[in-house]
């Protein structure tokens, strides 16, 4: 039987801070120890979660408080993590931080993305990117690992296949996404009857996520737009690739399924007739999957396709890959902590 | 160790069948054997219900292939369960029927709300009604469980502690209910553009399910309304109470909790600040919650209160109460398979 | 031909107030001289109201630049008004004020709904309650009206009729809103992943506006609950109606189609059959419709009925009876302005 | 004083009959005379178009009813004006033809797209395309004037700009639609529990609209996607566009402002703060506007941007090009009937 480890959530209060401790709640070999809130320390972590009334009676400590863990989660606002990092290093073996402080190996390019140098270039090194489908060794073998960026997730998991074959000569892709990826603080933009049914196109252009994706990846010609739409959970990407060389619908899906043969977490979505013949954000929300599926231009003679992949932000594109990180890193079995399946209708 | 049990769901591809089915697939002392479903039978069941992509690779079966089984869940449209009740229990000890056949004890109840004689009056006697929380005991002891009415439910819930009191003088409740309420056949009330946003009173007066609520809490003075909102999951009932006579609000509480203390899936809601003050069904998609709290009138006198409790309609409404009376049967622990604990934000 | 008034509006860069101004600027015998707003002086109103972009190219002004004009709207948030009404009356002779300050006639009920003294109690008396359809000679006589709570119009619409002819032994009412009822500025409430899908009981009992209905109907038994779902627009009423003594249908009819005969704004629903049966807030976006309809309880032998009535609580709730009751004032064409039929599908 | 002209319509119980019924009603120099159903002869059209109880007492006649008119609106599923052309001609001097049917000018383009040979290819001449940001001369001129495509609509009026000026190298464009764009007929996909919150690719390529671009733009490179989004009305464009040579921002705003000085329905969007940055479909419900905005994308140096471009699909994309061109061809001013605002918030 494996043994249960003790985890901190740093920054619990957020959205991501709360499916964390939702899925960590219930994790076989979890017990949960500490949840930090600045603002809402000492009251029951269920007032900010109301999903967990009854399912825990644990309440928020403040930041000073955290004491030694087998694993700290770092669910702060982004530059947090990086600036106490060498303190939170002392107090556990194991870190995973859902910020987009450690994602970039180059200091470089975190200060052309995030516009200030990377307050602790050192550390850069010592993370791997938290995405198990691109590096699931590296993470097994890691003791940091680093969030992910929703849309990130949902591109690479996307252009993956084509990316590593060489095929891909040029990526136009928007994004939908829901609200959710906004965060926890009410602003204007999230203001319920402005932002209720919008089609908002808040990064049309300069979407930081490209650099994780170009990191992953290699050096590809991509160009990103992302849309906010009516959601709560999910992103959904509709990525125009155009290939280096012609190739046939079959062998693109031996492509796919070859890669993605045994990712617990990556569905292929086939289907030839119904209203689900390619994947809805919808369909994801509180799961693990990444469903990915794509439509071939007919006029195109096989040099151009639609790849279309959707996620939970707040799970695949955040709390779910950082779990997921910490099973490899612990040596539970990937998937522990993270079978809901979804849920129909929703 | 529990056995595992074999369970057959007849009428699988409507939205309560896909529910029962998602619940057992990964239930812990369940397997199930066959679906069935009269227009997709030898299709796979992940086509109507997408969420269990890669989940199972079952396909449904005709109505005629169906097998013995330890345990049969019924989840037809009205009326069909009834008129073929011998012929199920020839195939099965034990049977869980959503449908409203079974809900009345009395053939003439039946026959009022209902506007035909029942197919199959014999049977009312051998069939208890499944929500566990009126009756745990008697279900234990069935072999044959009805379903319940969702708005039935969270009604009968919500007002089970005043009524059992003798507290009850008069109710005026509205229950604001989801689209899938209406089940999985698109109808014109059901067509996106009409049905969305929309605040429709579909059943001002004369709610079927009042007869429900009656026959479980006694002789009530209860008027019902039932008002679509813009949802696809979820009940919430607001039920405006007079008592027969003046209690103070901590009595109530401790009325309330002493209800409802060991029910595993009823969870009271008295926040006293924050915007989750009352029960929220939102929250309470895909799991088998029903969340119950209210606010007195201070202008009654401790003679009035409102009443507000929160279920999924398609889980405590439906297939979440009939797996939860399915453990209580066949003695497993009656959690087993109902523990989403549900998400937010969603 | 009538000749054209210079109206300024006081309060402009709020919900109600952007619906004023749309009214406004369209309307045919208005001149609209000045908008105000504190945070937004010098910027252009489409800023605020992007719905008005190429439709007008004013600017808001600073509150302490406003001038003479022939009409003064007042939209600010409750308290405001009444507390500088001296000065507004010195700039203007006519006012509309759309906050609850005005609304009471009695100081005695002013503090006992609003928990302070009436800083102006002596200006009471001057105003007009600003609902038409319960005084129109009141206020084209009058020179300063009140603004509606736009539950308590949507209470009052369906209930008069009953009220005024002494049928209504007992009333329990509920009433679902869309977000907008709770204005412009974002929240912990407002924040789309709270806000969105939500049914949400934020008024279970004690809403203010219970204040108005019994001003304008007199004293009723009342209870009232106000439920937030899932629109941006709109306010439908569910009113349990005990009566006196038993009434046939027909009469029902006869006594609302006399009652509303004359009223341009109030449409009756009767529809038999179809999926718009009952009066929907959102067929309403946009108009100044108030629709009302309703069924009788058939177990009740004429003594129970549910009214059903449907506003936009930014229109007939607040903007378009405001102008409504300006057009009566100036003696314009009562429904100048205001002609807007909405949209389908919406 | 214009002169009045008689109108009928033929279709008129779906989604665009409906709106062309709103705006003929009112419209200042028209007269409805008739409105065809198949199904709902007979009826009122208010009960199909419930937004217009009390607005009209007209009732819906059968297709073999139909007398003469001034101009004959046809809006019937995609096939039928074609066959029975000469017929219409027969009835009025006038046709607007919101279908498919006459948009393309190439029979051999039709048969590509719809795939069968056109049944009327000697009228394809006679018909101009309905977009009168595109020939308002010759719609002037005409006596036939096609329908518009929703998704070209938008399409052509994001990038006419650019393609005139010979700039487009080229373009992959995502389109986010409303349920509204399928029609009034209840289908697998238009069930709310399904349609609701999905974001659903359902043409990720092939989408005819593309013929319709490519002929009123020239031979671009184009590739095009359609994706269902939450919105009842409304498409919104989000058009990557690679540039044949490296231009300014301010140049490029200089092109756009050009290109639309003098279109009464065309708004050009170019906040650089608050959350209405971007055009959003949500706020032109209802309204006849076009809003245009882009964003160079910084890192490209001047050969890329994303433009992006909102309609309402019912109005500026089907039933308001529709009046409007009527509007040309009748001499009467262009936005008559049309000059509804549209709605904040919504």
């Amino acid at each position: 039987m494996t043994e249960r480890v003790t985890v901190t959530i740093v920054g619990g209060s957020g959205y991501v801070g709360g499916e964390l401790l939702r899925l960590l709640v219930s994790h076989p070999h979890v017990t949960v120890r500490q949840v930090t809130s600045r603002s809402q320390a000492g009251k029951f972590v269920h007032g900010a979660h109301p999903n967990l009334r009854t399912v825990t009676d644990l309440r928020f400590t403040s930041l000073d408080e955290v004491e030694r863990a087998d694993v700290l989660f770092l669910a702060q606002a982004h530059g947090e993590a990086a600036t106490r990092i060498d303190h939170w290093a002392d107090l556990a073996g194991r870190i995973v931080d859902t910020s987009a402080d450690f994602r970039l190996r180059s200091p470089e390019a975190y200060e052309t993305w995030y516009g200030a140098p990377h307050p602790a270039p050192a550390w850069l090194d010592k993370f791997v990117y938290g995405l198990p489908e691109r590096g699931r060794d590296a993470i097994r073998q890691s003791r940091y690992v680093s969030g992910v960026g929703c849309n990130a997730t949902v591109a690479i998991l996307a252009l993956a296949p084509l990316a590593d074959a060489g095929l891909l000569e040029r990526v136009v892709a928007d994004v939908k996404v829901g609200s959710s990826e906004s965060g926890a603080v009410p602003t204007a933009a999230s203001h319920h009857p402005e932002r209720s049914g919008t089609v908002r196109s808040f990064m049309p252009t300069g979407h930081r996520h490209q650099a994780e994706i170009l990191q992953e990846l290699g050096d590809l010609d991509v160009a990103f737009s992302v849309t906010g739409v009516e959601l709560v959970r999910g992103a959904l990407i509709t990525a125009h690739c155009t290939l280096t060389e012609s190739v046939a619908e079959r062998d693109l899906w031996s492509l796919y399924r070859k890669a993605y043969a045994n990712e617990p977490f990556v569905r292929l979505v086939s289907a030839k007739s119904g209203i689900h013949r390619y994947p809805d954000p919808k369909l994801l929300a509180g799961t693990n999957w990444c469903d990915v599926g794509f439509a071939v231009d007919e006029r195109s003679g096989g040099r151009r396709l639609v790849v279309i992949a959707a996620i939970d932000n707040l799970m695949k594109g955040a709390a779910g890959s950082a779990v997921q990180s910490m099973n490899l890193m612990c040596r539970f079995d990937e998937t522990a902590g993270l079978t809901f399946p979804g849920l129909h209708p929703i």
